[in-house]
């Protein structure tokens, strides 16, 4: 691609070269090519289309342009407002519901104890017998126990007292933001909800018996929604037993590999899963070693699974990378580092200056890198060592740091095709799908009037490029991939009732 | 200034130029080097400070540090809310205050009809008699008249029967955004309210008497605000008397040099006052033919007070500048152009697409330009062509283009010292001080925890270099400016009790 200063610095000679006032025409030639020119920097613009692509798209764009045109009369976009008060309205957008059917590759940002619809986890995990809950003010654990304890009322009980739907509907409340008229106006007030919901939701997940169904359920779920392989971000918690044993973090990525082998045997369109080791960064250096270690022991005993490192929990409030550096840097000779970094709002604060350390410590991508358009010089060397942004459009909005999604940064990095890929991070908690949500934010809200089909392809193609896929594993994903995009685009064309126009 | 992708090469040249992993020392000092690039291209970053102003700078960046903190640990920042709602926020932050009092510069991007504060108008122009309302719904219009009409009710009545604290009290919420609990929720709401505000004062402003008052009375907060110079833009509205007649609009121009003479006369810290003649887009290309004819009459009899033309009213709503590219393009060869473009989220519509023929057009500044960072094309031409952008955070923000102002695209632009000036729209429509509200939130919203007292002075600057001023007139008023600086952080550090520290 040629850099955005080498095209201006053509366009600003010409333009000048004309010392009078230009005619008409010449005007009009000018801003054609100037324009040209923005369009061609753009997401996709490089990818030429099949003709059934192309017909394809014609039917795309013009729902797209219909959709667009409305929200520009009346200013309603569910883009521009929390998903937690809009996701109806991405619903009944014909617009979404095209692009829920076409695949959608690879997700590189995803939390293991948030990949799985809430309801699925009410009806499946919590109707087992020996599940208890304790509340304290707002906040609810759950752990599944051989018996009564001190402490623990159980949730049969309780179903047995207010009924399954009063329970289930606690439950959704519990594990979910917003499904009631909670309003988490900061940063901080939505991360305490949030971090609320994760705590309920591991004391369920991590019972062994549901940790295996859940996340098979999960990668069921993906294939569902046009996702073909996933690497997901895991602290490794000790999943338990009723007996009181729990399994090792070694033991606990072995089962996740095992789970996900399986369910690859048994889903020839699926490509297959990595494992990212995230512990969470509040913590003192010396756990970050022995946290290291462990990945260690990951890397040698499961070359193929495991596909780096990472720290995770809210930025804000955490240590930063720089505070961890020396382990860093010492482990950067044989680790693949996946790094959370500048998830803020807030410019030259430490969490926004992680963005530095992920980049100098040769993270292979950047988990949000939210803050990343205000660093140009960072962004600069993040291009040149082609570095990912793994962009959570839905998550940065629930969790606070933009309302309106045109206001993203990714809106901006999409016009000069910074590699970005789009993921969901933690969609069960805000009850989005795998990725058709997020998918369609980003087409509409990051890609404008102007992005069509070849913006949603190569955004595919990034996910692919981005992973940590080796080459053969890689090829054979395209040619699934591949496959399943041509029966998909001519099933939208030939079979579709709705959309079917040839 | 060095270009950012000159740096960025010879950065990455070196840390590229490292084929083993660095030690710690050598790690830590590419971290230096790289974030001194970074807040090297930065706001201000060139300008030496004299000792005082270092002094000044100290305090200054405390207060700032201590704000900034206490915003990071709660997540409670006021510029990332509704002004709406957060002004009391701005009025008890020390650095709110401590802005207030130094001087800054010129406000370039304002409209006569919203310039001077509600209250003012309230009690100095509706106690008046003569003065009738017409209501219908919630709009509400006003207008001096010899004697009751048909269809207009007496205020002087309405005062009687309901008491001044009532009426004044009405007249707050019809004249203003957000007085009341109103809550605008899309771009759209937020016009049909502020075109309401808009409607209202007109008017009350534009009869004869209240008009030279009304300007006057400007001008006088404008400098008690720190504020030495303004270029605004008026439609030149029909100014009416008693007896049905009305100025045309050479003779509104001319009430409006006359009143700014007369001001000038009276304050020597005063540098002056110009016109930019700005109808409305909404209309036919004929319209705009007229308008052009109107603007050259301007240019002509008042050749030092007359700085250029533009064309307003809700972009998104208007006509697009392409739509009358033919005249513009033909008056360009003799007319200024300060055009208002790309106030709007909505990428590639007809509003972002005007930032592109406001550009080409040759235009002065940008008014707005909030979409300017989504075109880098564009955005490097305007650099090349050393076009400003008029950045209004508030207006932004009250009119719904963006909710937390660190998401504000000039949160982006002063990281490369990208042309910028900071200005106020209609700081009446929602109550805030002619600059120091919006100069506050660029400190911090834009500047982050980095931005000190050079960002302010840069911002100063600009507000002259991209001001009509011819150059002796700029020379002069930067003397007076100097002049006032000293004095002011002189003051500060000597006189005040509560932060002089010397």
């Amino acid at each position: 691609m040629r850099l955005p200063w080498q095209i201006v610095f053509i366009i600003t000679l010409n333009f000048k070269g004309l010392l009078t006032t230009p005619s008409l025409e010449e005007y009009m030639s000018y801003r054609v090519n100037v324009l040209s020119q923005e369009l061609n920097m753009s997401y996709g613009q490089g990818l030429e289309l099949t003709w059934e692509e192309e017909l394809f798209n014609g039917v795309l764009m013009i729902l797209k342009d219909v959709e667009m045109a409305q929200s520009f009369q009346t200013s309603e976009f569910p883009p521009a407002f929390s998903f937690l008060e809009t996701w109806r309205d991405y619903d009944s957008s014909e617009v979404f519901q095209l692009l829920k059917t076409i695949p959608k590759g690879a997700i590189l940002h995803i939390h293991d104890i948030t990949m799985t619809s809430v309801d699925w986890l009410i009806q499946n995990a919590t109707y087992i017998a020996n599940l208890y809950y304790k509340e304290e003010e707002e906040a609810v654990e759950f752990r599944f126990l051989p018996s009564g304890t001190q402490g623990w009322s159980s949730l049969q009980e309780r179903r047995e007292t207010d009924g399954n739907g009063q329970v289930d509907s606690w439950l959704k409340q519990v594990l979910m933001m917003g499904t009631d008229s909670e309003k988490y106006q900061t940063v901080n007030e939505c991360w305490v909800k949030f971090m609320r919901c994760l705590n309920a939701a591991l004391g369920i997940i991590t019972y062994k018996p549901v940790f295996v169904e859940y996340f098979d359920r999960a990668l069921e779920e993906y294939l569902l929604d046009g996702v073909q392989y996933v690497e997901l971000r895991s602290t490794l918690p000790p999943v338990y037993d009723l007996d009181g044993s729990s399994l090792t973090q070694l033991e606990c990525a072995l089962l996740y590999k095992d789970t996900a082998d399986k369910f690859a045997a048994r889903n020839p369109d699926w490509c297959g899963s990595k494992l990212i080791f995230a512990p969470i960064r509040h913590v003192p250096e010396s756990t970050v070693v022995t946290d290291l270690e462990v990945a260690k022991v990951l890397q040698a005993e499961l070359p193929e699974f495991f596909a780096g490192f990472d720290l995770v929990a809210q930025e804000d409030k955490g240590f930063p990378l720089v505070d961890f550096v020396e382990p860093l840097l010492e482990a950067s000779e044989y680790m693949t580092y996946f790094f959370h970094a500048g998830e803020t709002d807030w410019d030259w604060s430490s969490t926004d200056l992680n963005l530095a350390d992920a980049i100098l410590l040769n993270t292979s991508r950047i988990g949000h890198g939210y803050a990343i358009d205000k660093h140009p010089v960072l962004m600069e060397i993040g291009r040149e060592k082609d570095i990912a942004i793994e962009v959570n459009p839905i998550s940065n909005q629930v969790l606070g740091l933009v309302s309106d999604l045109r206001n993203h940064p990714a809106a901006t990095l999409v016009k000069t095709s910074y590699p970005i890929v789009i993921s969901s991070d933690d969609p069960s908690v805000w009850g989005s799908l795998p990725l058709s949500h997020d998918f369609y934010a980003a087409f509409m809200a990051f890609g404008g009037d102007s992005a069509d089909l070849r913006m949603l392809k190569q955004l595919v193609m990034n996910s692919f490029r981005y992973s940590k896929m080796g080459l053969e594993e890689r090829n054979v994903c395209l040619a699934k991939f591949e496959n399943r995009w041509r029966r998909v685009i001519r099933e939208n064309l030939y079979d579709s009732p709705d959309i079917g126009i040839v």
